[in-house]
């Protein structure tokens, strides 16, 4: 095992001081665990700064003495890129420390958070301002700015306001060599050079350390529609999407595919969820619209899309939530999809995205090809498809040994990702590639794109101090 | 002056065949004149490539020879940044002829072009497919999509849409050492390491050749409303954004300020125009909102954001548009702005940004500095407010000559730079650096920004033969 010499240890707790420091290993557990245990990283320190300054500095002694770093968040992240690896010689820097509201600018529908923020409470923050931080994921409550940012997070309201990415203005970033760049600018427009902050952005702090950001606001929506509807395939939903689209005028904040499957294994297991509908149908839709001014008219656009919809054959039943109250029972039975799932015995994770006009093929023709591989897997396709997102994650079947069933982990990703790759998609629509997808996504990726990839990682952190070997294999 | 050797040029003449090449002096011409008549470069040959495989032949001639080459749209760009220098040791590469569509996905929301396309036909595809391709620049008529990519292109309807790098999902980009990245994903969501295709939009042609492009189609808008207001001020203006924003959900599409003295000088100037409200008022807005479904909710909106602004003051007159001609008549007083002010005699444009909340006292202080300056100087500050973004163009004092005023063109311009500074801006919000802002931008940004841009550049153009000497100072 390599070892950081006791010297530099020494001067890295100078920086931060006694409280910013663990190093007892009971204490330090949470910073080296992988949230779904698949790993336990080593390392000699936790190190929480307080200030920009003082990740600077640290930055600047590691660059001084090539000692590795790994930047993180809230350590919720799906893909392992948060966590050391287990050859010991890595100093873990958690933001958490970090965690202030430095301006809310309400003329300019801005806020400055830094990256220790958790999502949550921006938003808050900004609803406290009378405004919206659009963000939503499923570990909001704990998860970081920096790391959302890091990661370029997606969840349930892209469709309406984008990426992490796309809610960016401006960035402040501690390089490789500790230089600070100042990018925190609140401008909207500005064409002077390379956007340089989009280099941070997804890129799991392998070229920089996100310390905070300018993030953009939005007005709070005055009215909300939620509606569930059965519809008989993937390709009616897609239809659907388009329908939702043109007659709301971009007024869908969420499209969400829901299988029989996940649905019955969520009325199986989660307390207080019930069937919306009577009959039984193979796929439905979470759809919600909403709207700045509540005029009453959303609740007449969501009728006019279920009745095209009906017309067309494409919504075979539908319901809209009359409260806030059946609004949150038809999300549950979304949000409990993972959760269900567990209780079904193993199953095998994909997040994919493909182009949205594909989807249906893509699911029919992945599901076809797992099942083959082996029969009786219970494929559970739910998601984001308003955004050609999907979590493709089939279940074990029933009778079959669950270590067995994960044992063939690779084999079925593999075919998932063979459908994805004939569909023009992505293996990693959210979540990254960390260490989980380092080395799979050089077989599903132009070698042009890798190198190019390469040639940056290089150029901006030549002695690969930066979250080495996340995203990039170094030996690759 | 430098020269390109006869036999290099003759290979290059080779890849496209004779209706690839324009040598002629008199046919060259347009190709090589920036079209404010700033600047008038010099070129052995204009290349114009048929196909991405001819762009990358020549790129790879030129990265094998050490020849520069100058990638170029519809030349319609405001800093120089589409034409050679005066060496004549640079080739011009037109994408004039790669125009086609390739590709409408209407379930994907997704139009695939070639870069030569011109952004009107691109608008007519996307209306002829029923969707919007909500870019909507001065220049339409004649620019081209990989100028719009490589300037980031701006506009009007930025507010709801966001500038051109927010409207791409995949790019093709030859390299430039002459390899092809095949980036034309039409993805909403992929993780899978640095975003690449950001580093091309808006690098003005310096790190590869932008060859086709995946964009984003909306649903056309059923119903607009557009109302031109007069209001006490610049901050009531920006105070009313808020109000329309809120008001109306984000269904602001235009936010346009108007100063009396412009709409003076387009009453005097230009034909067929006509003062909508009674009184003159110091300073006016053209609005506009849109929705995707014709409920007549839309109206009722507009008429609620100005009875909100009558009763808080910051509105003193207003009118809405009856008709699709009343309308255009409308939109007619705000573009024919920057036609107007030619016929008063000189004026110093610049084309800046602020975060909107300093908008008003960035405007009133840069008015005051430069009128210190030059007295009788008239401030026409008009534009995209609603991004934070005025083109500051102040016109000659009446009775001034116009060179003595147009030689003062550097003092004005620092005198606006400094104010640009000092409320945290940017010195080009939407036309870029070319060779006009290259070395002024120097003085404005940071210096590690600047290293981190040389050090982009260096990475992917290590021989600097990509449109070299624009944006980054080969020499600094």
């Amino acid at each position: 095992m390599n070892q950081i010499a006791p010297d530099i240890l020494d001067r890295l707790r100078a920086v931060v001081g006694d409280k910013g420091v663990i190093a007892d290993p009971a204490e330090m557990r949470p910073y080296l665990t992988e949230w779904r245990d698949l790993w336990h990283g080593v390392s000699p320190l936790i190190l929480r700064p307080a200030s920009t300054e003082e990740v600077a500095e640290i930055v600047r002694l590691c660059a001084e003495t090539g000692t590795k770093l790994v930047p993180q968040g809230g350590n919720t992240s799906l893909c392992g890129g948060s966590v050391p690896f287990e050859g010991g010689d890595e100093i873990v820097l958690s933001l958490s420390r970090m965690h202030a509201v430095r301006e809310i600018d309400l003329e300019n529908d801005t806020i400055t958070v830094e990256a220790g923020c958790i999502l949550q409470d921006v938003q808050q923050a900004a609803e406290e301002a009378g405004r919206l931080f659009p963000m939503r994921i499923a570990a909001e409550g704990s998860c970081q700015i920096g790391g959302n940012l890091s990661t370029n997070a997606g969840g349930t309201a892209v469709l309406r306001y984008g990426n992490m990415r796309d809610l960016v203005l401006g960035l402040e970033v501690v390089l490789p060599d500790g230089r600070i760049w100042h990018g925190l600018r609140g401008l909207r427009k500005d064409n002077t050079g390379y956007d340089l902050k989009q280099l941070f952005i997804g890129a799991e702090g392998t070229l920089g350390i996100v310390t905070a950001a300018v993030l953009k606001l939005y007005p709070r929506p005055a009215a909300v529609e939620t509606a569930f509807m059965a519809v008989p395939d993937v390709a009616a939903a897609v239809a659907m999407l388009g329908t939702a689209k043109a007659l709301s005028g971009n007024q869908v904040t969420t499209f969400e595919l829901v299988p029989r499957l996940g649905l019955d294994m969520v009325l199986r297991h989660v307390a207080d969820t019930h069937d919306p509908l009577e009959g039984r149908h193979d796929w439905y839709v979470l759809m919600e619209l909403s709207a700045g001014r509540d005029t009453g008219a959303l609740k007449e656009t969501m009728e006019a899309i279920l009745v095209e919809g009906y017309e067309q054959g494409r919504v075979l039943d539908a319901t809209m939530a009359a409260s806030e109250a059946q609004s949150q029972a038809l999300w549950k039975l979304r949000e409990s999809m993972s959760e269900a799932q567990k209780y079904e015995g193993g199953s095998i994770k994909h997040d994919v995205s493909v182009p949205v006009s594909r989807m249906a093929a893509f699911i029919a023709e992945a599901s076809e090809y797992v099942v083959d591989l082996i029969p009786g897997t219970r494929i559970v396709a739910f998601g984001h498809i308003g955004d050609g997102n999907v979590h493709f994650n089939p279940s074990q079947p029933p009778e079959m040994d669950k270590q067995a069933f994960l044992d063939r982990w690779d084999e079925v990703g593999h075919r998932v990702y063979e459908k994805v790759r004939k569909f023009g998609g992505s293996i990693s629509a959210e979540h990254g590639l960390g260490r989980l997808k380092r080395d799979e996504i050089v077989q599903y990726k132009d070698p042009v794109e890798m190198e190019l990839m390469r040639r940056i990682k290089r150029s901006l952190d030549p002695q690969n101090i930066m979250n080495p070997g996340k995203v990039l294999n170094p030996e690759g």
